[in-house]
Parts: C-alpha cells; sequence; structure tokens
C-alpha cells in the first residue's frame, strides 16, 4: 500500500510518467537503481524524486507508528529490528549493485572493493549517531518526551549552522531566516498544555540538548560530505559501506542489551506484520536519505522530515480523530511560509 | 515618568540628541509641533520618531492596565473616560495650532475653517470604530476574552490587504510572507492552555470577527488616506476635526449608555491618579498614531503596536514577575524574523 502511493506520487513527481523509468513498478531493487543506470535523468528529476520519496516515507513511518500504538504494545527488541533495518539496506544496495554490474560491467565506479583511504570515514557517521542515542537517555531523565520532542528541533538550526561551517556552502539572509522559522514553526506545532516545563530544564539538560544536536547535525553533514567526496562513485557501493558498520554497531547493541532476551526467546520474538512493515519503511527512508545526501543536501533533507511531521499530524487527523490545536495550525502557517522563504531566497 | 522614558528614547532615536528640538524638555505641545514648525527635519528622524513614540505609548498603555488593575478596580465609567481622551486631543491640538498660528501667521494649510467638502470625510473613522465597537460585545457572547484577543490579529491582514486595495501601495513577496508571519507570531505568542477553544468558534462568530477585522482595518486605511490626501495640510488642523467627531460620537456613548451614572454620580466619578495617566497615554497615543498615518503609513503602526504588545509582556515579566511561557518565545521569535523580513524585503 505504502509502495502504491510512493509509485502515484513519483508519477506525479514527474509530470505524468511519461518516462520509462516510472512506468515500471517501483520495486525494490528500482529505488537503488536511480543513482546508477538513470544517470541521463535531469539533475532536479533526482532531486524531486528523492525529497517526495523521504517525505512520504518519513510521513508513513509516523503513520506506521501511531498505527501500531493502537492495536497494541509490540514486543519484539528494537536492537534487533534496528539491525535487521541496516541489514535489509545492506541487501538492497548489493541488489542494486549487482544489476549494475551485469548490465555495465564491474568499473572502477561501482565496483565493492576499497581501499583504507576511502572506507575509513563510513564508520564515524554510525558512532556518532550511537553516541547521540546514548545521550538521549541521560536527557530523558531531565525532560520528558514531549519536552524531548521539542528540544530536538535544536537539530534544524545545528545542521544549518555546520552544513554552513563544514560544507561551506552559503545560506542567503532570507534563507536564514527561514531557517529559524522553520525550528521555531516545528516547535509550536509541537506545543502542549505541559509544554512550558521545558523552561525549566537544568543547565545539564540543556547543554546535552545542544550536544545531542551538534552530534545529529554533524552526522548529517559528515555523511553528506562521505557522499560527494567522489560524486561519481556508485551511490550503493557507498551505502553498502555506510550500512555494513551500522550492522556492525547495532550487533553490539543488540549483545551488550538484549543478549539474554534474544538468547531465551530467539532473534525474530514478537514481530508482527506491522513490525516487517515498520522495518521495510525504516530500510527505504534510510535509502532514501542517502539518496537526499548524494543528489540533494542537508538543507533539503531538514525541510522534507519537517513537512513530513506535519502531513503525518494531518493524515492521523482524519485517520485516527486527532486533534488539530490552533498551536499545530500556527506552526503550520509559520513552516509553510518558511519553505516558501527558502526556494524565493534561493533565487536572489 | 513615562514622559522621562519617551524622552530619553526619542534622543537615543536621533543618535544622541544632538539636534535643538530634542534638547528642549519634550512638553505636551511640543508632540504635535513637530508637524508644524519643524518641516526642516529629515523624513527618517520624523518617521523615527513617531515609530519610537507609538511603541513606548502603547508599551505603557499596557503596563498602565496592568498596574492599574493590581491596585484594585477602578469606578469611573468608560465612556467618560473615552470621552476625555478625545477633548484632551483635540484641546492639544489646539494648543500647538495657536502657537504655529502666533509664529507663522494663519495659512491656507494652517487654518481652522474648512470646506465641507474637506470635512464631510472626518466622521466616518470614528463612526467605523463605533460600528466595530458594538460588534465587539456581540463577539464576546462567542468567544472568551483572550480567544478575542487571538481573534483580534486578523486586523493584521485585513489591514495589508485593504492597505494594498485601497491605497494601491505594494507590498513586495517578502513582505506578504513577513505580514502572514506577524499575524501567526503574535497569534503564537497569545496562546494559552485553553486557546483551542477559539477553533470551536461559531460560523457567525468567525463572520464578526471577520467583519470586525475588515472594519477596524478599513478605519485605519482611511484615516491615512484622510491624513496623506492633502501631504500640506497642517496635520493639527486634521487632527483637531477627526477628534471633533470622536468627541460628538463618544457624548452620544455617554448618553445612551451612562446617562444615569453620570447624572447621579458626576462626570469625574471615580476618576484617580492612574485614570489621569491613562487617559493623557491614550491621548498622546492616538497622536502619535495620527502622525504614523500623516509620515509613516499603516504598515508602521501595525508593526509598531505588535512589538509594543510584545515589550508590554517582557516589562510585565520584569516587573510583575509574570510567566513567558514557551509559545510567547516562540511567538516572539516569529514577529522579530517578520519585522527584519519586512526591512529586507523593502530594499528589493
Amino acid at each position: 500500500m505504502e509502495y502504491r502511493k510512493l509509485k502515484d506520487q513519483d508519477e506525479d513527481g514527474n509530470g505524468g510518467g511519461d518516462d520509462i523509468e516510472s512506468r515500471k513498478p517501483l520495486s525494490v531493487t528500482n529505488v537503488p537503481t536511480l543513482g546508477g543506470t538513470t544517470v541521463d535523468w535531469s539533475k532536479w528529476k533526482l532531486k524531486i524524486f528523492v525529497v517526495v520519496a523521504l517525505t512520504l516515507l518519513t510521513s508513513s513511518q509516523g503513520i506506521l507508528i501511531v498505527w501500531s500504538k493502537r492495536n497494541g504494545k509490540y514486543e519484539y527488541s528494537v536492537t534487533t529490528s534496528n539491525f535487521m533495518v541496516e541489514a535489509l539496506k545492506c541487501g538492497l544496495s548489493l541488489l542494486a549493485l549487482a544489476r549494475i554490474w551485469r548490465s555495465e560491467g564491474v568499473t572502477e565506479d561501482n565496483r565493492l572493493s576499497t581501499t583504507l583511504d576511502e572506507v575509513i570515514v563510513y564508520p564515524i557517521p554510525a558512532l556518532l549517531y550511537l553516541v547521540k542515542n546514548l545521550l538521549q537517555y541521560y536527557i530523558l531523565e531531565h525532560v520528558d518526551a514531549p519536552g524531548y520532542q521539542i528540544l530536538k528541533n535544536l537539530n534544524i538550526i545545528s545542521t544549518g549552522v555546520l552544513y554552513r561551517i563544514i560544507l561551506k556552502k552559503k545560506l542567503s539572509n532570507i534563507q536564514w531566516a527561514a531557517f529559524i522559522l522553520l525550528c521555531a514553526g516545528c516547535s509550536t506545532t509541537q506545543l502542549k498544555t505541559n509544554s512550558d516545563d521545558v523552561l525549566q530544564t537544568p543547565v545539564q539538560g540543556w547543554v546535552m540538548a545542544i550536544v545531542m544536536a551538534l552530534l545529529s547535525g554533524f552526522a548529517g553533514v559528515y555523511t553528506e560530505a562521505i557522499m560527494k567526496k567522489r560524486p561519481s562513485r556508485n551511490i550503493n557501493v557507498q551505502n553498502f559501506w555506510l550500512y555494513v558498520f551500522g550492522m556492525v554497531f547495532n550487533a553490539v547493541a543488540i549483545v551488550t542489551q538484549d543478549f539474554d532476551a534474544v538468547m531465551n526467546k530467539g532473534f525474530f520474538y514478537g514481530y508482527s506484520f506491522i513490525t516487517v512493515l515498520m522495518i521495510l519503511n525504516h530500510a527505504l527512508s534510510g535509502l532514501a536519505v542517502s539518496m537526499v545526501m548524494k543528489y540533494a543536501d542537508n538543507i533539503v533533507k531538514v525541510y522534507s522530515t519537517s513537512v513530513a511531521m506535519l502531513f503525518t499530524a494531518f493524515v492521523s487527523f482524519y485517520l485516527f480523530g486527532f486533534n488539530l490545536s490552533l498551536a499545530f495550525i500556527l506552526g503550520t502557517i509559520v513552516v509553510m511560509v518558511s519553505v516558501y522563504l527558502h526556494a524565493v531566497g534561493k533565487q536572489r
């Protein structure tokens, strides 16, 4: 069902789906192929595709989570599902590579073998995310979950700042203003009656939230730097190495956190149809993020995921009867103006 | 005390107060004189002065209201105080005119006598405000007071739209975006725990709120059109006629609403020092609005009063220990970005 939706949207994004790629059913192997065989696609078409894909996948992620919670709590261990997501992404990348090797043969850009010099940077994003996830537990000792969601919007600012400093790409003044608005607007949509508690966060909570935002922003910017360092390098090879280290770190997490549970109950204990759907969704979202990093940038990623968050809330509103608060509506207006200003600011 | 503050700020606004006007103590008669004898002031200095004056007077208005409420409820009738405000503005305009006549003699531009053709438009703003104030009571049957404050922000949008349509002045796309942000930001600052009730406002409530916003916006734009129709006409003469009709309409209000109370207890029953301060403040604010209409425009007025609202909250926070909510902080960020975008958008 998610596939169907993604495909339809993709065809819309391509102005009626007149081109050969979008006539094929959007199979799993089709996604990574984009970076391989379809180099004749114009750049903006690719950008639109990855943005729409990321937005829809992120939205459906939120909706799946809401849906799964309505069907009762699930019992599977999160570390195993995270491992499965990395493994699936790795497998899909290899599958796409196999197709490319068959059609194009093995070249300098698509060969899997690598040098230490190339591969040494790949564990770093996975390591940063690991540290970030550990910090998260400490922050939640100082802030409640909705407050944490609001603090997470600091990622938007840190991503913009690090994007500017590390990748040395410039944003116009209007685009900086739009970025501040995106952060304020997203936070506004998440206001609840007890949101003011966030203001009582102790100093160490704030420091950790800022460190976490910097880690998260740095991981994103670093990934973009890796993906773009060699533009001709096949994205599937880059993904393969990125996800291999993801698998390694998640395997460590299984052993340290859920070893007994996995040993006693089995690796796939508690998996349901919806668990499989969520793993599939996370894997495809991950691939979409990689593509955004390679063919677009972190700024596009931040906007896509922010718009996806609002989209999720609107869909939840219609599907599950959630309340749309005035804060949500006002925040959405601010985010919409921010998206407009980001686009207008670019043209100057 | 308010005077002192106004004077200091004015001197800041004029870069150290090196010029002759700001060395004089800022007496009441000095305010209207600005439009008369000091035509040598450069236009931007005048604009800065009126904007700073309006912002400070509007801020102190809010602070006075908070202060007066803390000293217990006041017992005077609001219709008599409104009448006194109009009468004071009228008197100050005449005083300023007398000074001008003494120094410059009576000219075509500063004579008080007028033609029917000129004077016929002056009652219209007062009439519009009267209808608006009557409507207000009906809206408050459908919405509570904090909700009404939020709905009042529709004024911002209606002023922008009518400013564009009636005065045919253009705003850039960035400035329109900034205007939408101003409305969303101001509304966000006013969010309370029960603000979502506004969304339950029945259709007739919304219709009346929109009609009220249009009336209020139209009154502002119409006043600007009157003030600017003859740029050389002395502002004190224009004010005089504007406020004469204000006095007439408020006299009608006293008779229809508070006739018995005024007859039994007297006109000035319940007046305190703070009442006098508030009347003085309202009168000076009114004169500042007139000057903004003549030398700047409605857009400047909307921004001044919005910033004043935030300023009031910050001062109340420090003086009276009010809580600054997260919503207030987020809304303030959005308003600040809006002010920046309005300024940047102009330069294009």
